[in-house]
């Protein structure tokens, strides 16, 4: 027989009954709040379109990183699940998953996988090697309805905004398609882009020359040049404006930051586009580019995002035969002071700018960036992020970050997810936390419970708004 | 309407209603224990001189860097607050001060404020917009009052002693008037000093070598040269200990120690006071010192207190406008195994010494220091430190370092506070806290509550009064 | 009057309500499951030759670095306790230790030592300087019984199998008797070994050419040639197989790996094995041999441990007076994203294989372990390890490991002691303090109690059967 499933309305609040009755009650006043979704990696495409998903595995098994890496460091091989392997049955990949379910006890994918499971499809048996099939069916026969197509369910989520997140060289058609629809009536829904410029910036990676000469093209500048180079830029950032972007994101390895001069900036430049760029070269050149970008958002206004310190493609024989963004990207430990003063230096004092910065190197959450954030007025924290994006993540970061940046140098929660079905579950599992450590703050006489009531929705709804310009 | 200001008698003890009654009665014990303040920043001039303090801005405002940095990371500036900035109101500081209290929510400042508005001033409506210049002026009229004058405050806040930390350039004319007063019955308050040296310890300090002419006039040796140098530090170690010192304090940028020939010691010292001194000698120099520093100390009997790993002035912009000590000190990842090693290696199975360590990196308390305390003689920890002096900041202090080097490899609370007006207040916190960890580990069965009630004393008062020799 | 001596049912699970009516429940399933210890330095000539155990401090103070680097902190000398001194009286060391019980206040060792003062001795009075000579002879003469020679306490405890561990230059003679015994039926009690080749696998370790001599002997190869080198490992290792090795363990000062060409190894092999070994040199061939090792592992099937991180012997004064493991090995800061890839990137795609990983530096847990477990298929993580071998050590690592790694990428407890006496107490802890874990994951509602009732028996015993192939 199999074991029900059931959400408990408790889950994830403190069971010290003090602590709990105060979660629940500063819950009560943010569980209906709208989503909003200022960072993450949804295709617009989905929105644009609005085709139907397909089946259950490629839709929840296969692009989620967080599951088939679970399930490959148990030996199941990645070709068995479907990824990168149309010859797989989809059904016997996600009969892999079910009956090695088991293995996500404990993780948030499991409490993701099982509010889909239960709030978005209906079930009240557990996902386990017996309810397989079933499961397969009806979520496969789900997703060919109405009720499953993108914007329904964007619309069912409660989505006030999300964003997406593309490169320079992206056209943007499918936001221009959605803002085609919003203005004709067609659909309502709000989605934007971001401008995460990696590609054209980082000398290190795939195609780097190909990509200038593409950015040469969209923008109509020579980005071979500096000066042109800084022009393509500007014009990028200024369509991706126009198409509803209110930030830039940048995924570096390090948090490195330089502020060269001019001349330095353009002989360094000539140097990284031409052949055999050295490693120490490149740094520089992605670290005078934080510089440079934190420049150009004062000039036009958009948030700045950082996100450093992932080993990308650790696992040399899962890049040759997988490709990237295979569950192999390591966190690394990140040094944030000596890094970050360079930008900061030139930037930091601007009351006008906004930098979010994130980390996947939790010791720096009390040592470094909450003293950084609670100074610097440009600096705001960005949530706990990938691997802490979790229960206990979370609490570590408020408890970590609190007591030197306070709450008002963080701006919220984000998603930062292209499981577009799991975005109300993370939103709910950081509302849960964030009343849970308010809660205790509450019941320790360390805050009013009207104060905890104001920062209830602060966390959940206001300070992502006003972060992100939304 | 303003809110009521109350403090809970049960603030910061757990809120499980085993741990919190074990708590209740642990406080029960040392809640009016006398102050014992071992290591601070008051000014002497205070208890010497005895005059009134000023207004409310700029006895609880101006001096708290704690307070302005945060409103500083949220836009408000600094000459707005009054800092450096005769010309500002201090009513209409004090005013962007109350508009923008919820900033502190869930930071230690709040839980001082509010004891000091409270206990101190006998507020009994929070502390807000509506109230601010009810706030300003019931403080600044307190404060032109006898029972508000430093020595009477001192005696109502039932500090036994507390320490003052000066310089070696520092005449210590308001600790021989304090001892007059003492000696000729005037005023009973014990005050003494302590021997910070950093500023002709460090050869990147401003004006080191106008510092080594003062130190050279001031001891009567020749500090130029590397014996009389020495000498100089015997001279006026000697003399801070008549004036009441039982430590010296050393607040350099890296743990690093070294143990240097005298004839080496002699070349180096030769290079760093002359022209052009290398960030590498300056550093070598500065770590060669604390070896030297320990070895005088096991001479005379001098406690040595050691509190690395701060980047001071990270802020360029804002040391040169607004100068030192302005919020803007970033702590750093900090080696203790290799840096600590040649100090201990002299001098560390010395059981007649006491150096006391301190952090502003808590990735080390469980891994380096806990592991090095628990295990020299010489060595003890000190406790959670500035931007960890908060609730969770020493229960993460505590659960990190008490099971490897137990209690008493530790040294009890201070407060290393100029904010005069909240030693009482952080001092209660550290109990508090301490009374709160210690209950749940007789809630969950780990130790005695009667071993715990003596450990609660050992924590809040033995212990400093031991390891400082007071 | 002594205080009585009570080890409460409850101990270590979570005061809460809630959440110890779950730990009581799922240590109920527990409690009474068998003891598998894969991985310890208990001395197999204990139950080859099953001699009486000596007098109380031989037994319970003088092997035990826990205890004796806690008392020589406080400034005991070790030779009054009776290390390496045969001239102390033992009955006067031991009462030094009783005099001295206080410092143990909320360590681990207090737990430890109780549970043997109770459990296995049966007081019910509390260890002080009141009780030091009645607890002296006790111990004392219930060691003189056969009831408490080693494997009668191996059979009481309920051990079904226990792991030492050898150098390659050990005859195993102490093994192959206890394997003779367990033929003809003498006794029944499962004692294997593990192959741990420190001694001639790092250059820098005492007497390193002349323990290449006695492996050579031992093996019948040349092993100062890099072919017979290999071989010689081979050899043992099938050796140490057929004496019931099930893995093997490397002590490393960092987690470095290489991955050489033969041609490079055999150059590599030839300095290290001639004069003047640069440090550099011995990293680099240690790095080099765990790569192999882990191909012999594959090959032979044994379980790979790595054990990184410790400064050996950081109290220089200690180690010339007293020698190697007295308490003075200080854990480091140790990278394992770059440390670990050459390893990984040859071998860490194998499921065949399985690499057991120990840290001294939790800020590596989530950071660093937990996603290289949570996705390479070799890759399992030991658990907390030395000074976090805890209460609170423990609970750090399943809060900081679970949400990424999952818990089946853990391995269950392992004691790693050589006081065997504490055995059955540091696995009860380990069961406590992981049922309490689960049990607040059921109380919060993030997993169903009979899940959680499967991984309490997972983790106290199938875990660690199935990781070691035991």
């Amino acid at each position: 027989m199999p074991r029900p499933l059931l959400l408990s309305p408790d889950r994830l609040f403190p069971s010290d009954p003090a602590q709990r009755d105060i979660a629940r009650r500063l819950y009560g006043e943010v569980a209906g709040l709208p989503i909003v979704s200022p960072h993450g990696h949804t295709d617009p495409g989905w929105f644009a379109g609005n085709a139907p998903f397909g089946n259950a595995a490629e839709l929840l098994l296969h692009p989620d990183h967080y599951v088939f890496r679970m399930l490959y460091s148990q030996g199941i091989s990645l070709g068995a699940l479907g990824i990168r392997n149309p010859a797989a049955d989809p059904r016997e990949s996600w009969r892999l998953f079910a009956q090695n379910y088991h293995l996500f006890r404990g993780t948030p994918s499991r409490m993701w996988m099982d509010w889909v499971f239960a709030e978005a499809f209906g079930f009240d048996v557990q996902f386990s090697a017996e309810t397989s099939d079933l499961y397969y069916d009806r979520i496969t026969e789900a997703l060919s309805t109405d009720a499953f197509r993108p914007r329904a369910l964007f619309d069912r989520f409660g989505i006030e905004v999300i964003a997406t997140t593309e490169s320079p060289l992206d056209t943007l058609e499918h936001h221009a398609a959605i803002r085609a629809a919003n203005a004709s009536g067609e659909w309502g829904g709000r989605v934007i882009t971001a401008y995460r410029p990696d590609s054209v910036v980082d000398p290190e990676f795939e195609g780097f020359r190909d990509n200038l000469q593409r950015f040469s093209e969209l923008s109509g500048e020579d980005a071979f040049s500096y000066a042109g180079y800084l022009a393509a830029h500007r014009n990028r950032r200024a369509f991706f404006a126009e198409m509803g972007a209110t930030s830039t994101d940048h995924g570096h390895p390090t948090a490195a930051t330089a502020d060269l001069s001019d001349a330095e900036a353009e002989v360094l430049f000539a140097r990284v586009t031409g052949d055999d760029v050295s490693a120490a070269d490149a740094e520089l050149f992605r670290a005078h580019m934080l510089t440079v970008m934190a420049g150009m958002s004062l000039d036009d206004g958009l948030v700045m995002q950082i996100h450093p310190g992932a080993f990308r493609n650790h696992n040399p024989w899962l890049f040759a035969h997988y490709g990237r963004d295979k569950g192999a990207d390591i966190p690394m430990a990140t040094d944030y002071v000596h890094a970050l003063r360079p930008l900061l230096g030139r930037y930091g004092n601007e009351a006008a700018l906004t930098i979010i910065l994130f980390t996947l190197d939790e010791t720096s959450y009390a040592r470094e960036l909450a003293p950084l954030a609670g100074h610097y007025p440009a600096l705001k924290l960005g949530p706990a992020w990938w691997f802490h994006d979790s229960p206990e993540g979370m609490r570590r970061f408020r408890s970590q970050t609190t007591e030197t940046a306070g709450f008002y140098n963080t701006v919220g929660f984000n998603d930062d997810t292209r499981a577009f079905l799991s975005i109300p579950a993370r939103h709910d599992v950081a509302r849960r936390i964030d009343c849970g450590f308010l809660a205790q703050l509450v019941a320790e006489h360390r805050m009013e419970e009207w104060e905890a009531a104001e920062l209830a929705v602060d966390l959940s709804y206001n300070l992502a708004k006003a972060a992100y310009k939304l």
